[in-house]
This record gives structure tokens, C-alpha cells and sequence, in this order.
């Protein structure tokens, strides 16, 4: 059994948790600065507030001050920072992971398992932020430690209750993938690997823009004065639902991926467990209800809204590719109408016709 | 504009009619001898009682009586009867056109469109249902009658209230799928071309078995004491949905297909509608609430259950494609595993970790 640290209280940094201390793992959740009352009420009794659930007490919980503590004798680390928050976490564990680099005290080949998932547009173009992570690491402790990123179809609250869950390791390391593999399969959870780090990320950030295209129905159908149901508008959501696997493939082979990863767990899987699990969903039935952008997002009450970063950034990447002439200006229609909806305030008016890649045609042919 | 004969004014067969008249056709709408009381109530006040709604009174009801009549000067027929009614279709058709094609009174190429969609296994194979309805038809009427089939996520009654809809058009003559194109489109319904017949059919008749096996995580959760909501079994869900777009494309590839129709409207969007409209789900929740078999078929008070016969169905087909060797016993596992479920009665207890090509391994690695 090995010992694990896990930075980040958040909801899957604690959930992940679970089958790790499930398995006999020694396992230590720290808290970031966000997480101090979580920390101190899994301290006091155990219970995680915002899972609102009662954690195994053997995973022990740890303030951020007690990070180079919880460090000691460390086997692995997993990430559970926000995304914002990578850069952040790689400037606090190097100096203490380097300290016990240097006096011998960390495993050969180090793997380190990131929850935190996404893309950020750089000069360069786009970049996983597990890349993101390790670039930020100095250069000796980069050499050892190989991040792997965690994704697929995850709801954190089912993990931490034992649902049945399948996910998928993406990195650049095939022996690091196979220990976290080993370190945290077990009989609830399954763990399938892929190479494709680019499309798997791709697909791991992307889920969060079309979960909110494909919520536009569920809005659209309430604001006509109807009712959940097997009649709503189901026809509507599943053609932007399966648009959505659609431009997922196209962006993972503009970014030199595989399109085929998008057809699998992290694109197929992840968009429809985000879909039905939470608050991209309600952001999207806001926006379907034809609200407009700034009442959706005031209705959001302040919720983190991943997608609105994802379309800002995919917006940027947009550019870059249409300068280097591989995007066609028809070409993902259901994205840029969605960034148009969320960061500009056009109204909901789903590109149908321009959907599959076909092109804009007369409007109602003849026969 | 074109003279439409639509024969079965079920749910779906009536459905189409509405964007046909919208689009100005003349459209009459035929019942089968199961549609004696739907025909009477259209006539008496376009109150079509399964669909629960009023239908447009420009379409036109016919009694089977009728049906004669009802194809003078028609340049289209529409196929929308059950599954096993395709052969009674073409046979009863086939005189009433004949005598048409003998007298010049029919269009030199004849498009048919179906929206009866599936598979049936045959000594030779599984064939497609526009295949088997055209082999029934005599050969002067064949040369001229291409069926094309309507495929891809619709539900009926959503349909019918002209909900934004996108089908996929198949068949084997290009021209006769873009006539229907041209005849059956408008700004609600939006319909896209695709070759790969064995393809689109093979997930046209699949989404019903695999939309079972995505509902077990439901009745698993309701089993559990769970109510519904973002906190289920959404992860449970979602990886069932994802290996099963995983097996529709091999089962594509089998058929000599293309893989890739199961990864858009014909096989995404399609088993995402499924799972959200009807009564699939409903039965597959049933099973996962782990009653049994019987009882489950119990629950459903006399309900159509295409799923068992598209699960018999595959189940001969699996044992063909071994006995050539081109399928192995470790490969489609959910699909073995709904088929022992549904048709032998056994416990629901999914193979995740058979998913997605991994073979059965170590069930608890050691890190």
C-alpha cells in the first residue's frame, strides 16, 4: 500500500479519496487556502460540507500549513486545485518536493494524478494544463515527477457515495499511467488509459461549453410553458448533443490528437454525465429560456462556471486557426454560436441546418 | 408541391405528416388494420388520440379500405407501419402500385420513404428492413421504387409539435434520398444524407437494446432508495452510454458498415433521445431495480419491447460472427450481458471492466 497526498479539499480532490483509502491506501487530503472550513469540519467530525457527506475517517485531513508534513515519506501526489489554481499549486509543492528530491526521499520516478483538467490559449497555442503544471516545475524535479491527468465521466458526489464510475488516465508517461492505474482501480472504480493526452484534455475542457449547448433545450421547452417529461425537447437536445461529439472530433485533430477519443469515456461519456450533473446544465436552461447572458449568469449566484473560460479560450484558438487557414468560417457553427450566446448576449438560435458539415444551403429547397 | 401517401398512422407515421403539410404537400394518411379507432377519430375531429394532440386538418385520414384510393396520383409513399408489418406493407402495396406502373401512372423513379426502421437475421445474414421490404416487392416495381429510410433521434410526439428535429436520410440511390430531402424538409425539420445504409440502420435498431442498459443505472439508484437528481448514478450511466457507442461501431464495422455513422445522429443522438423518451428506458429501469425479467415484461402492460427482439436478433448474429471468426467471446460485453439479462433472466451486474476492448484482467491490481 502506498502513501498519498492529495492537495485540494474541493469536492473530487475529497471524493478521489474515497477508493484510494478504499484500497488500504495511507491517505492525506490538504486543503488549499479555499478549503479551510472544510478542513477544519473534516478535522472535527469527518463531515465534507459541500459533498454534505460523511468521509471514511482514515483519510486524513491537513490545513494548508501542514502541507510539508503531509508531504513526508509521500509516494504519490494527486491535484484538486481548481484550474486556476495550477500554477498556484506547482509554486507551493516544488520547493517542498525538491527538499525531499534532493536528500533522496521521493520514489525514482514520481507520478503525480491531476483532476484538474482544461485548456489554456498561449502564445504558443493551446496547452493541457497538466502541461501546464509540469512546466512550471523546476527542471530536476520536472525530469522525475510525470503528471497524469485524470478524466471521463466523474460526478464527485456519486464517487465519494461508491457509484459505479469508469474514467480514463491520459499522459505522456506508460509506466506512470500503469501505477496510477494500480494505485487507484478498484471494484467500483475503473480505470482505462489512452495516450492522446491532447484529445483527451480537449474533450476533458470542451465537455463544459456543449453541456451548456445541449441544456439550451431544456430551457427553450420551459419557457414555452412545458413540463419535464418524455415530450420536451429531447429531438433538439440530442442533434446538439451529438453535434457537440461531432466538433469535439474536429478540435481534437486541429490540436493533433485523435478524433476517436471524443467517441469514448472523456467525450461521449463526460458530456453526457455533465449534462444530467449540475450547474452547466442550469447555466445553459437559463440561457435556453432566453434570458439573456447577464440574467443567466446573475441566476448562477456566483457558481464557477468553467464554460464561459472554455468558450473564451476556444474563441482565441478559433482565431489562430482560421488565421492559419486549417478552420473553414463554417465550420463548428454549434461552438462559435455558443460563445456568441454566453460572452456576447446574441440570443439562443441553434445552427441546425449548418450542423454535420453541411454547409449553408437555400433555406427550403424544392422538390 | 407532391401528393404524399403515408401508410400507418401510428405515432411516428402521423408525426411526419405535419411537416409535410406545413411544407404545403397534399398528404394522406393511411391506417393499417391496428389503426381502425386513430382513422375514426381524424375523421370525426383530426384528434389523434395516441400523439394526444390535433392533428392539422389538411391531412387527410383513409381506412385501409381506402388505401386504394388514396394512392391516385401519388408521387411519394411514406412507410410508417411496425417493424413486423414491412412484409404485410409491401405486399399490399404492391398490387395497388403495380396496377399504377402498368398504366404510366406512377413517377419513372419512385421514392419510398420508411420510417420503419430495423434488422431482422436472416440464413444469409441480418438484413436491413428497407432491404427486406424491397425484396418482397415484384421486380417491375422494385426497378423503380427505391426505399429510403428515415433514421436518427426523433421522438413522435415532439415531432408533431414541431419541435426542431434533425433525421438522417439512407438508402442505396442517391437521387431518390435527395428528392425526399427536398420534400421532406423545412425550418423545424432538418434532415441530413448519409450512404452508409448497414450503418445507420445497425444503430437505428441497436439504440433500442442499449437505451435498456443505460436506464439499469436508474433502477439501480431507485433500488438503492435514491431519488433523482444531479447526485445518482450519472456515472454508472454514462459509462454504459459510452461503451455502447463503442460496440455500435464495431457492430458496424462487422456488418460492413461504417463506424463512424455511430458516432453522430444515427447512433449518438439517437440512443441520447432513446434514453430520454420512452419506454425502453422505463423497461430497463425496471430490470435494474433487479424484479426479474418477467416481472419487468409484467411492468410494462403489454408495451412494445423492441429491445428483445433486437437482443434475440443480435444474439444470432454474435454466434454467426464467431463461428467465422470475426468476433471473439471477450468483445461486446454489454451487449452479451443486456441479451443474459433480458433473455435468460440473469442478475444485472455490468462488466465495466470489460469496457471499451480492455479483456477481463486481475480484478485488484497491486500498486
Amino acid at each position: 500500500m502506498a502513501i498519498v497526498t492529495v492537495l485540494g479539499a474541493g469536492m473530487m480532490g475529497s471524493a478521489i479519496c474515497v477508493p484510494l483509502v478504499d484500497r488500504g491506501h495511507e491517505v492525506r487530503l490538504v486543503g488549499t487556502h479555499l478549503d479551510g472550513a472544510i478542513i477544519a469540519s473534516l478535522k472535527a467530525s469527518s463531515w465534507h460540507p459541500t459533498l454534505a457527506l460523511e468521509l471514511p475517517r482514515s483519510i486524513r485531513p491537513y490545513a494548508l500549513e501542514e502541507l510539508d508534513e503531509a508531504l513526508d515519506g509521500v509516494e504519490f501526489v494527486g491535484l484538486g486545485v481548481s484550474s486556476p489554481g495550477v500554477r498556484w499549486a506547482a509554486e507551493t509543492l516544488a520547493p517542498l518536493l525538491s527538499r525531499r528530491l534532493q536528500r533522496g526521499a521521493l520514489p525514482g520516478s514520481f507520478a503525480l494524478f491531476s483532476i484538474t483538467k482544461g485548456l489554456e490559449f498561449e502564445p504558443s497555442g493551446l496547452i493541457t494544463l497538466p502541461d501546464a503544471f509540469h512546466g512550471a516545475l523546476p527542471a530536476p524535479l520536472a525530469e522525475i515527477l510525470q503528471p497524469v491527468a485524470v478524466a471521463g465521466p466523474c460526478i464527485a458526489g456519486e464517487l465519494a457515495r461508491r457509484v459505479e464510475t469508469s474514467v480514463v488516465l491520459t499522459g505522456r508517461d506508460r509506466g506512470a499511467m500503469e501505477r496510477c492505474r494500480a494505485l487507484l482501480e478498484n471494484e467500483y472504480y475503473h480505470v482505462f488509459i489512452d495516450d492522446d493526452v491532447l484529445g483527451v484534455e480537449a474533450c476533458a475542457a470542451l465537455k463544459n461549453a456543449y453541456a451548456m449547448g445541449v441544456a439550451f433545450a431544456a430551457g427553450a421547452h420551459s419557457a414555452a410553458g412545458g413540463q419535464p417529461g418524455s415530450i420536451a425537447r429531447h429531438n433538439y437536445e440530442s442533434a446538439v448533443f451529438a453535434q457537440s461529439i461531432y466538433e469535439m472530433q474536429q478540435i481534437c485533430r486541429l490540436l493533433g490528437g485523435d478524433p476517436a477519443s471524443a467517441t469514448w469515456l472523456p467525450g461521449v461519456g463526460d458530456l453526457d454525465v455533465t449534462t444530467n450533473g449540475g450547474r452547466t446544465g442550469r447555466f445553459g436552461a437559463h440561457l435556453g429560456r432566453g434570458i439573456g447572458r447577464d440574467k443567466a449568469i446573475a441566476a448562477m449566484q456566483g457558481a464557477t462556471l468553467e464554460c464561459l473560460h472554455v468558450l473564451e479560450v476556444m474563441r482565441s484558438a478559433i482565431a489562430s486557426w482560421e488565421r492559419a487557414g486549417v478552420l473553414q468560417e463554417d465550420e463548428l457553427p454549434l461552438l462559435r454560436h455558443m460563445a456568441a450566446v454566453a460572452l456576447d448576449d446574441a440570443p439562443v438560435s441553434v445552427p441546425f441546418r449548418a450542423f454535420f458539415g453541411r454547409s449553408s444551403r437555400p433555406e427550403v429547397p424544392s422538390p
